[in-house]
C-alpha cells in the first residue's frame, strides 16, 4: 500500500468521550461554566486530539513550504518569481514575519523546498525536499502530473510522521510561493462550483486591472484542465501547487498521528481543503488560524467547518497567522492543565 | 489642584509624525505593504503612545481590581457575594484564570482591593487600597459618595503613575466583583440613553427570569439616582463600582504617562469609558482586547471608537481577555522591531 492510502487507512475520528471528559475538568475550573468561551474549545479539542488530559504543548513546529507556479508567467502576481527563493533566504536567516511570530510563540521555523525554480544545492537549514522547479503554467495545461502532485503530498505526510517521533506537540502551516493566491482561488472555485471572480482577490496586493486579468487567467486554467472536483488529487495536480500539496500531506499525517494541526491563511487552507476532501475526518485535527483578507477563505473555512480564530486582517502567509493562533491555542490547553478547581481553591460555586 | 485634575491637564494626542514613521518603518519590511493589517496597527499605535520606533515591551502587567457592590442584595447574580473575596485569594494563590494567561504572555498580575466586603488584614501580596467594604445598593440611592469615586479614580492613577516609575512598558486591566455586570449595565445605559434591555445580559450566566429581574433593577436604578451623563463622576458615583473607578483612574494614568493600556471586557471597557468621557484623548491610548458575549460591549466600544482585538467568546473578567491580547499587541511591536527590511534581506519589493 503507498504512503498516502496507508495515512488515509490510519485517520479515525476524535474521542468524543475525551472531549466530553476534557469539558468536564474544564467545567470544574474556578470561573462561571463555558465562560473562557472559544479557548475552552481549543483546550477540548486539543487534549481529545493528542488523547490526553494533560496535553503538552512545548514542542511547537511552522512548517512553511515554498515553490514556484508556472502561472506566473501570466503576469497574476505583484511581486517577481525570483521572491520566492529570495524569501527562503530570508526564513532561513531568521528576518521574515514567519520567524518573528514564531519566536514570539516558543515555535521553531522548518523551511521546505517543494518545488522553488531556484538550485539551493546543500543550503544549511533548508529541508531540501524539491519535486521539480516549480510547477507548470497552469493556464495551458496540468501545473503537475498525478504523479507529482502524490509525490508532493507524501513528503507533507513523512515531515508529519517525523513530528511524531520528534515529540513535536502542535504543528502550524505556512508557505511561500508567488502566485499561490491563483493556485488557492482555482482549488476552490473547482470544488465549490463558485464562479472565479467570488473567490478571487488581490494576493500581494495587485490593482483592480490586474485582479480582472487573474480572474480571466483562472478561468482558463479550469476550462483547460477540467479538473475533477470528486478526486481531490485531480484538482490539486491541474490547478495545485507543490507547497499546497506539503500542506494537504501535513494535514493528512498529523490527522493520522493525532497531532493537532493549525491551518493558516488563505493557502494554507486550500491544502487542508485538500486533505478534508481526500478524508472527512481531517477537519476534527485542524485549528483554522483566522480569517484571511482573501475572499475565497471564507468559502474554504465553510467547506471545512471550521471557525477562525483571529480575524486580524492578515494576508501575509508563510505561517504568520499560524504562529498567532498557536499561542492562543496553547493559552487554552494551559487553562485545562494549570488552573484551580472550585474544590482546590475554596471558592463557592455559582446556581445555574 | 487635585492629582485627578493634574492627570487630566497633563493628557495629550498622540504624536502623528510618530505614527507616520512608524508605518514606514513597517513598509520598509520584507512584505506585501499593509498585510499584517492590525498587528501594523498595534505596532504603529504601540510606538507613537511610547514615544519610540524601538519600544520596550518586556515588563507587562495586569491590575486586578476587587470590589463587592450593594446591588448584589437584589438578587443579580448567580454567586453569593463571598466569591469576590474567594477569589482574590484565588488570585493571590496563583489559581485563577488570569494568573494562568498572564504568565502565559509573561505578565505579571497585581491584585488590588479597591472594596471588598472583606477584612484582608495584611494579606501577602495584596495591594491594599480599600475605599469601601463595597459600595451601597444603587437601586435605592448612590453607589458611592463624589469623594468616595474621585479617591477611587485616583488609586488607579497612582498605580499608573507607580509603572512609569517601575518602567511597565505596558498595563492591562481586569476586575473581580460579584455583581458588576449590573454595574457596568447601567454605566453604558446612562451614557447611551439605550434602553436598559439594550445593555444588559447574564453576567456570569443568569437565566431569563433573573435576566428580567436584572433589567428591572437597573431601571430602578437610573430612576432613583438619575445620573448625569455629562457628568462622568456623577454617573460612576451613583451607579458604578469601586473597582470599575479603579479601572478609570488607571486609563487616565496611563495616557497621561503615556503607557499603553488594554482594556479587558465589558466591565474593564465601563471603566475606560468613564476615562474617555473625562477626556476625550484618552481613546488614543488603550487597546479593546476583545468583544464580550456582554451586548452592552458593542455599545461601549463603539462609544470609545475602538474595535476589539479578539473574538473568542470570553466572558469571565479578572483581565483574561487583555493578557491575550497583550501578546498580540506584543507581536505587533516585535514585527515593527525585529523583522528585517528588502534591503537587509536582499529580496525585491513588489509593484503596487
Amino acid at each position: 500500500m503507498s504512503l498516502l492510502n496507508e495515512t488515509l487507512s490510519t485517520i479515525r475520528p476524535v474521542d468524543a468521550d475525551l472531549l466530553a471528559r476534557a469539558q468536564a475538568k474544564l467545567d470544574s475550573k474556578t470561573k462561571p461554566l463555558g465562560s473562557l468561551g472559544r479557548l475552552e474549545e481549543f483546550a477540548r479539542r486539543y487534549a481529545a486530539i493528542s488523547g490526553s488530559l494533560t496535553p503538552d504543548t512545548w514542542k511547537k513546529v511552522v512548517f512553511t513550504f515554498a515553490a514556484d507556479h508556472g502561472v506566473v508567467e501570466e503576469g497574476v502576481s505583484a511581486f517577481p518569481k525570483e521572491v520566492t527563493a529570495q524569501m527562503v533566504f530570508n526564513f532561513l536567516a531568521g528576518g521574515a514575519g514567519i520567524n518573528v511570530l514564531a519566536n514570539h510563540v516558543r515555535a521553531e521555523v522548518l523551511v521546505v523546498d517543494m518545488g522553488v525554480d531556484y538550485d539551493f544545492g546543500d543550503t544549511p537549514g533548508l529541508i531540501g525536499r524539491k519535486i521539480a522547479r516549480g510547477t507548470r503554467n497552469m493556464a495551458k495545461g496540468p501545473a503537475m502530473t498525478r504523479e507529482e502532485a502524490i509525490a508532493a503530498l507524501e513528503v507533507g505526510i513523512e515531515l508529519a510522521n517525523g513530528c511524531r517521533s520528534e515529540g513535536i506537540a502542535m504543528a502550524g502551516t505556512g508557505e511561500m510561493g508567488i502566485a499561490n493566491t491563483t493556485a488557492a482561488s482555482a482549488i476552490i472555485a473547482a470544488f465549490s462550483g463558485c464562479s472565479v471572480a467570488e473567490v478571487t482577490h488581490r494576493g500581494t496586493g495587485i490593482n483592480d486591472e490586474a485582479l480582472t486579468h487573474k480572474v480571466r487567467v483562472i478561468e482558463q486554467a479550469l476550462a483547460v484542465n477540467r479538473p475533477d472536483p470528486k478526486d481531490p488529487i485531480d484538482v490539486l495536480a491541474k490547478v495545485g501547487g507543490l507547497e499546497i500539496a506539503g500542506i494537504a500531506g501535513l494535514v493528512l499525517g498529523c490527522a493520522a498521528n493525532r497531532i493537532p494541526v493549525v491551518v493558516d491563511g488563505f493557502i494554507s487552507t486550500a491544502g487542508a481543503l485538500i486533505a478534508s476532501e481526500l478524508h472527512p475526518n481531517v477537519n476534527e485535527y485542524l485549528f483554522a488560524a483566522h480569517q484571511s483578507v482573501e475572499i475565497g477563505h471564507r468559502v474554504m473555512l465553510e467547506r471545512i467547518g471550521a471557525e477562525p480564530i483571529l480575524d486580524l486582517r492578515l494576508r501575509l502567509g508563510e505561517g504568520t497567522g499560524a504562529a498567532l493562533a498557536m499561542g492562543l491555542i496553547e493559552a487554552g490547553v494551559k487553562i485545562l492543565k494549570e488552573m484551580a478547581t472550585f474544590e482546590e481553591a475554596g471558592v463557592a460555586e455559582g446556581e445555574y
